[in-house]
């Protein structure tokens, strides 16, 4: 019996479960981007052009391909492509500066990338400095041609046979490297495999109940496991269909809610509010919506109120980490009102311990470190024993974020262990922003930077600066010259002048004393306006 | 860090599954078994203290561990003991007599067994001749002591800790041996293991809808892939409670259905005939009930809109084999009354192909055999590489049996390739009845056994014999001879003389023109009665 026989017919893989659904459901549509609407079977036929083409280019199993793409249909076929091959997809986050993109295509080892045209001006520079990438897919886009260093063909070149590519693929083999922002200034790299990523995608499909009558949009993007894994490979394993839209709008989402007769949508609960105080919320027929998803932090109880009212639909909360697949707790309808502001009970592939600092886990009702177990858990973060180490202590992966169960074994979120900063569903170190306040003004003494309560963007990063002696900070001024320094993104909201700051006996910032302090400063900067 | 870290992290591992429900859903119900009642909390903590004390034993992963019992809670205990640690739990089919009781405990390398006490005597004999078995630990029951030739010792006396038993399990360790009738005389042993019963489990979950409000019924024999899998572990999975029962009793499921609000129940057609037929069936309140599921053989259309009209709930069709653990296409309830005898759509997590002689899939609409491929089918059979080979040809699982896939991309079984008979729930090999047939008369010059179409038992098994010249054959004597040489359940239902079997020009006997000839022979009897 030969080994490609025997994995064909028992593996594991992403791209099978697509595989599958085509089989299965090949004249409903997967997929629709813009007018480009494809059933399973186009899509799953699409998927195989370019992984065959890959292949005959030398791509095989354990290869690294960056892509760097807004949310198209050529992202999802990209990443399924590579699944089939056991090439494992790099996403780039188009947040990212030139450094950073430059550090993941070159510690990724990727040998090649795709490229949405429009963004490849931006790659040109990262690109510059990692001719270990071989190759270069330009992606169809709105973008001028650019000049590179290299041969550059384009991704509808991909274009070789439609038979379903058939390599060995182990199911712990890794399918993506997600580089997420860590306390040091360089993103690590998380690897998912595919055991986990397909667990997940069958965890989020049993508790949301997807079946494939369902139509998703997949507005956020598809460069964060989120978007990709909770709501995009669950929808292709079930066979539903999945309306990419680049960006929100509320506009536009209010509209093709009512034309597509969407059923689920997963948004930020800063895209609820923009949605509940858009007119059109009024005038669209959203009586389709079925499931409503909003991660990774829980909405203000008046603004989930209005949200029931109005969308008329049942809303649950996603709390997780990029570590995770994402998923390890879903905050159900049924826990919503009652328990607002917890962040919902362990998914059925996920244990959720509350951990102490010397190892053992505490009982119900007692604060620690919120801890996790589960086959969805990363393989490893990429090329960072010590830090797996670290993540993988006592036997549980370490979230770094504070909680504890209630009384009816719900989670509650307390307080974040590791100094990242979850923004805008983004994740930003607080040592990095700090570091470029510093740089930004020689007038600052001091700063810790921490995340506030904040509607709009869940957590917003907010410097609290105590001046030098004699001299005086512009708030401002420093927030435009961070934003030249470290990607604009991950610059103060705002800036909070001191006298001093809360401090341990031996000195060290009390990071938690800030932040109670100033918990409600968004809030009262809403009301004076 | 520690391997041991990095596997409890990660793992995919059924007794996990258990783990996770316990923690999620600690006070539900789990297991109901006559007057015993266990919440979850409590379910596990006895499944631990039994894994523990196994482990302080010396059962290790690898090592196999028999179990021969009727349904009962100690069983699921045993199966989960066993899950945890890496053993290797054997099922004995309670239908076997001492030769093949004796031969899988040999060939499964079983170091000891679980036997419920009434079972003990039964075994004797098949363990007075495989020394190797060391340990006997007897359950609960109602059967007098037993003289064996070795240690006995109680199931209730396995009470180690209960703290979680932290071992390395892979994913794709072995969980069950499970020995199936193929067509020679003596069973192959299935190699479960756990990502694909994990899986299977998610599957069920998924494609049936289940929840941790339901309640289902274990009735059918847990020796069995198709309860323990479909049903008990997926339960489990989502925090369902299971009520198990040691047989199918018409009146009893009746007033368990009412009393106990059960929702869904897993059936054989024959069963849910005698309820259609028993006067409890109007006096009972069976509005509890979401789904009612039969397995393996499709259910006559009257029948049907009989059960869709008395039960009122939905039913669906599983058809499988044990080597895909079992589930690999449903047939759903939108499909019954429009497509009355089909066996249904893949499920998730299979891929059904229909194959052509030299291992080309064929297109919809063509007849072939049935072929599979997906994480669900099993690792192997054990020490049977060149039977592993051949299942496994051109990279699909071969199912033996023949079928086509409608317009509709509904899946019809015509045929089945390989000489075994579906009975009442089991697998019989069509050349061991043979054999017995030739053995019990001598009178016999020629016999081939079938499976007919028969509503109680799907098929069943039927000798048409040719006899000697100048000969005479008494079907009745004939029937009562056989049930002394092979397992009971085995022999003939009825006997049918002909003077000459149909045979190809090579001299091979032509049995698919003898099931044809004699379909309709037991619907003939029915109404001749």
């Amino acid at each position: 019996m030969s080994e490609l026989n025997a994995n064909l017919i028992h593996r594991v893989n992403v791209g099978d479960s697509l595989t599958r659904t085509a089989a299965r459901h090949p004249e409903r549509t997967a997929v629709v981007d813009g007018d480009r609407r494809w059933t399973y079977a186009e899509f799953n036929a699409w998927v195989n052009r370019v992984a065959n083409a890959l292949s005959e280019r030398g791509y095989a199993r354990g290869d690294a391909l960056a892509l760097a793409s807004g949310n198209s249909a050529e992202f999802l076929v990209t990443y399924y492509a590579c699944a089939k091959l056991g090439v494992v997809c790099v996403p780039i986050n188009l947040g990212w500066r030139t450094d950073e993109i430059a550090y993941v295509l070159d510690h990724s080892e990727a040998r090649g990338i795709v490229v949405e045209s429009q963004l490849a001006a931006a790659m040109a520079d990262a690109l510059g400095r990692v001719p270990a990438v071989r190759d270069v897919f330009v992606a169809p886009g709105t973008g001028a041609e650019v000049a590179l260093d290299r041969p550059v063909s384009t991704f509808d070149a991909l274009a070789g046979g439609e038979g379903e590519p058939e390599h060995v693929v182990e199911d712990r083999d890794p399918i993506t490297y997600l580089y997420t922002s860590g306390t040091t200034s360089f993103p690590k790299g998380v690897v998912g495999n595919h055991t986990a990523i397909y667990l997940e995608s069958m965890t989020m499909a049993l508790e949301a109940r997807f079946t494939e009558d369902d139509r998703f949009v997949a507005m956020l993007p598809m460069f964060h496991t989120a978007q990709l894994n909770c709501h995009c490979t669950s929808a292709i394993m079930v066979g539903a269909t999945i309306h990419v839209r680049r960006a929100f709008d509320a506009s536009d989402l209010l509209a093709l809610i009512e034309r597509e007769r969407i059923t689920q949508i997963f948004a930020l609960p800063m895209m609820y509010r923009a949605m509940l105080e858009h007119p059109d919320v009024d005038r669209r027929d959203l009586s389709s919506l079925r499931r409503a998803c909003y991660a990774m932090a829980p909405m203000p109880d008046a603004q989930l109120r209005q949200c029931l009212e109005k969308f008329g639909c049942d809303f649950y909360l996603l709390f997780g980490q990029t570590e995770m697949s994402p998923t390890a707790t879903v905050f159900r309808p049924e826990h919503q009102l009652s328990h607002c502001g917890a962040v919902g009970t362990p998914v059925v592939n996920v244990q959720v311990g509350i951990m102490a600092p010397d190892g053992t886990l505490v009982p119900q009702g007692q604060k620690g470190e919120i801890v996790y177990r589960g086959p969805h858990t990363m393989t490893e973060y990429l090329k960072d024993a010590e830090a797996t180490g670290k993540a993988f202590a006592h036997g549980w992966f370490h979230s770094g974020d504070a909680g504890y169960f209630d009384r009816d074994g719900v989670l509650w979120f307390t307080d974040r262990n590791k100094d990242v900063i979850k923004t805008g569903g983004e994740n930003v170190a607080s040592i990095e922003v700090e570091k470029a306040v510093y740089a930004a003004d020689e007038d600052v003494a001091e700063v810790v930077v921490v995340g506030l309560p904040h509607e709009r963007w869940s957590e917003a990063i907010t410097a609290i600066v105590v001046p030098r002696n004699g001299g005086s900070i512009d708030g401002e001024a420093l927030i435009a010259k961070v934003k030249e320094l470290i990607d604009p993104y991950k610059a103060p909201k705002a800036v909070i002048v001191v006298d001093e700051l809360p401090k341990t006996s031996t000195g060290k910032i009390q990071k938690h004393k800030v932040r109670h302090s100033y918990a409600d400063h968004y809030a009262r900067t809403r009301e004076e306006r």
